[in-house]
């Protein structure tokens, strides 16, 4: 199999889903015929750090994608199982077949490379600029941040209220844990 | 909202995609301006009634949708939770945003019902030619079944030798449960 | 302790809470000062087996023993956890502390003898008459049924409208494993 | 359904339940017919910050409850499912039917927001003197802490010997993670 | 790595460990170095089909080998996951590396080659005389079957009371499933 | 029974087995018959407070144990469940039966103490020179280390490239949790 007939795996928690992933996926997309993009944490959501749904995360990717013309794009919500010794078969058993796993995660790169796929160094891109911890930092300050997304997540944000939700959430106390308790502490502990 | 602008969402466990489940897509892609197809079951794989896993599963729908010049779908695997009092709320986290349901089962018209969400009649197909049950059987007997499936789908279970396993799995005893024996009775029950 | 102090735990899944039930907890009434109800297989709902919530059970059960005149009892939803050997430990950490346990049924007498706790054998009540079985047969079927179960439960069930529910399910397949999916078999199938 | 004939939800860790719960539940029982009570963090016990079990839990609650006089008040473990878009329904499918959620917690307000119900914020209390910190800081130093609770829940953790617990696990090192390895750092590490 | 220096895993539920798992351990100990004993469905036990807790199983293993003169033997409960795609990595990061896989279950045979496994066909032995469901029948029925199981395993079962145990739960309704629930129906259901 | 005929239970995490937990079961050898080695965390591996595989992990008890000379020893994996008011039954159904339990840790004592068991101080070592967490920051800083494991377990590590393993793994990011996100942050993030 040529380099050109290859499918190329790439993971992503997509909290929110910005301009360097894009960037990431339209390196990997001159490298690889088909890619697959999986959607990490795909349990998680309504909390700061990991505030969208799967299915809004999954939207803000397929649109993206679409506008910029990418062809050829598998999309994947995936769990998380906390059990590293089977993640990578996890993994294969939710996308369709792949070859190649891009990714400058350390664990990562050796769960799959343990697995028996060829694991590639992830394209850079500049992270000054583009990162999902600044971005939630300035949705819930009321900073700018549609400039770092692509025109679809803003889009997909705005219809899904999501600076709203952000703004909620990042009035939370920090410890998840014991979210769901409203009468412990009167309102300051969650 | 106009019905055209509607995302309408089906899903199906898809063992193996067919003409049939090809056909109610098309009919809602009538309806609807963009398509979520769910893929049920996504954790069950290598059984007789499960061959295929959801990747493999994903495959075979993306290609068949693709080679049919369907647009705007987005495919979603859907792990089982056992817990239908919650299930509604599961499969809208996992998806991108709906706001209709086709299906014929009573279950899952109640559930989404309950949940608020309209739910309209599947579009019926020829179940007599196209059947999973039938198209498996005709797998592991060595019938001819490529017929009752899209071109793709024939494709992948070819790549992934789909058949092959389908016969290994016919040859194991129904009771998927004690499927991790191979002393017990010496081979006649797993 | 004597007798009398003692607090007894009974445990049923109450689909629905019928009079069979309210006999058997008055005549606990008599030999302990506490009973715990526990509300068994608490995550099952919307099936023909298990239609009902067991938040709706709950009520059933809290209006029914308050209309009886019954006091201080324990309402506890007990959620199944399919693992035999740690199933005492798991009903003992959720329910207020109890001695006696009331059951007829062999396993759930062992693992609470096993686990050190006196197991008396559960007062009779006339079976032909009462049963779950029986009145979700009358529920779907447009049979009578009130005047089997304690008023309130009658009332509760007309609340949530318990029948209707019933009927949809009881249009269902009965292989609930497959209920999500809604294509394939174009509604015959679940 | 006017006001009075509501049924409210709030929901508490009760670790362990005190004198300002009790303040919030008596004043939501001037806006609610009826009271469900749900005790958070269920499956949580034997750690500093989770001392009881569930059952324990309840029977403090309900002792204290019945001490002061309020009727009509169900109490319901509910085990934390760790997905926050399936939250509401997990509670929602555990209780009895309600109309008002109770809560200044703005992760709990916005679940209950978007699965469509009233959330009223929760009555204040003087929490300064009330906090399940404090309490369990004096239970395991030995300082005065039956003040600071219902009369009923001071009897429970004496016939729980729930000091002589606090204080066994005061000693434990904070990482609850790895309490079951007795030999690694022999007995300093957990 | 010539053949005397591999490790063989085999894998059986032991319900209970009888002269034909003995044989077939003996066989495969004349084949390879060090042998693996999974004890699956660990997480089984009280019922009819799974009498012995998956720790009773191992002492009726290890002491069997013990009697028998088997050396290097590692065994190993576990506990099904219900999900083949990962099963076999799920054993493989529970037990010590090994090189061959022993069994005649098809999907054993077909799942550990998919992960890159040698896999033999398990030897043989009199299943007419040895068999795991006849011992649980004569065990309940109060026929002799001490005869079809090592001297140690009829120690084992003595001493756990197993035979009182298989005649508790043979009393029992064969649906598992509701087996939490001693009022439905009397004590006739479970 | 005597002291003598005793059964021992210690559970330790084992990452890795060290001089330290073999001088230990060396002194517990001395007080029992019968010694079970529950290997805690078994779901754990990949990460650097957890980097061995539970098979890992019960090669090096099992071969250090045999090269020491210590006869019947049970050696058990035990997943972790995270909740402290079932885990001692769940420990008891995985392991053959014992009377004693070896433990400074102060939940642990607890937790086996409730459930009936006689708990006794683990014997201590020279825990200066022997500690799980010292050894492993060792392996991955490349400084020496097989002077504080016995024999069998540099073998093991040297066996499975345990060292690589662990100087892939101290590169990657202390939270584990987002483990699974190649692109957020271009491969500093994990």
């Amino acid at each position: 199999m040529s380099a050109r007939e290859r499918t190329g795996l790439v993971i992503g928690r997509f909290q929110p889903f910005h301009n360097g992933h894009l960037e990431v996926i339209r390196t990997i997309a001159e490298e690889c015929r088909s890619i697959i993009v999986g959607i990490g944490s795909a349990q998680c959501s309504h909390t700061f750090e990991n505030p969208f749904t799967a299915g809004e995360r999954y939207l803000m990717v397929s649109r993206s994608l679409r506008d910029d013309g990418l062809q050829d794009v598998s999309i994947v919500p995936i769990m998380d199982i906390n059990r590293y010794a089977v993640w990578a078969s996890h993994v294969v058993s939710l996308v369709p077949p792949f070859q190649v796993v891009y990714s400058n995660n350390p664990l990562t790169r050796r769960l799959f490379s343990e697995a028996g796929f060829e694991v590639r160094t992830s394209p850079m891109f500049n992270r000054e600029a583009y990162s999902g911890t600044e971005i939630r930092r300035r949705m819930s300050a009321g900073d700018s941040w549609t400039h770092l997304v692509p025109k679809a997540v803003a889009e997909v944000v705005r219809e899904i209220k999501g600076v709203e939700r952000m703004r909620d959430l990042s009035s939370s106390p920090p410890s998840g844990r014991s979210g769901n308790d409203p009468v412990e502490g009167s309102g300051e502990e969650p």
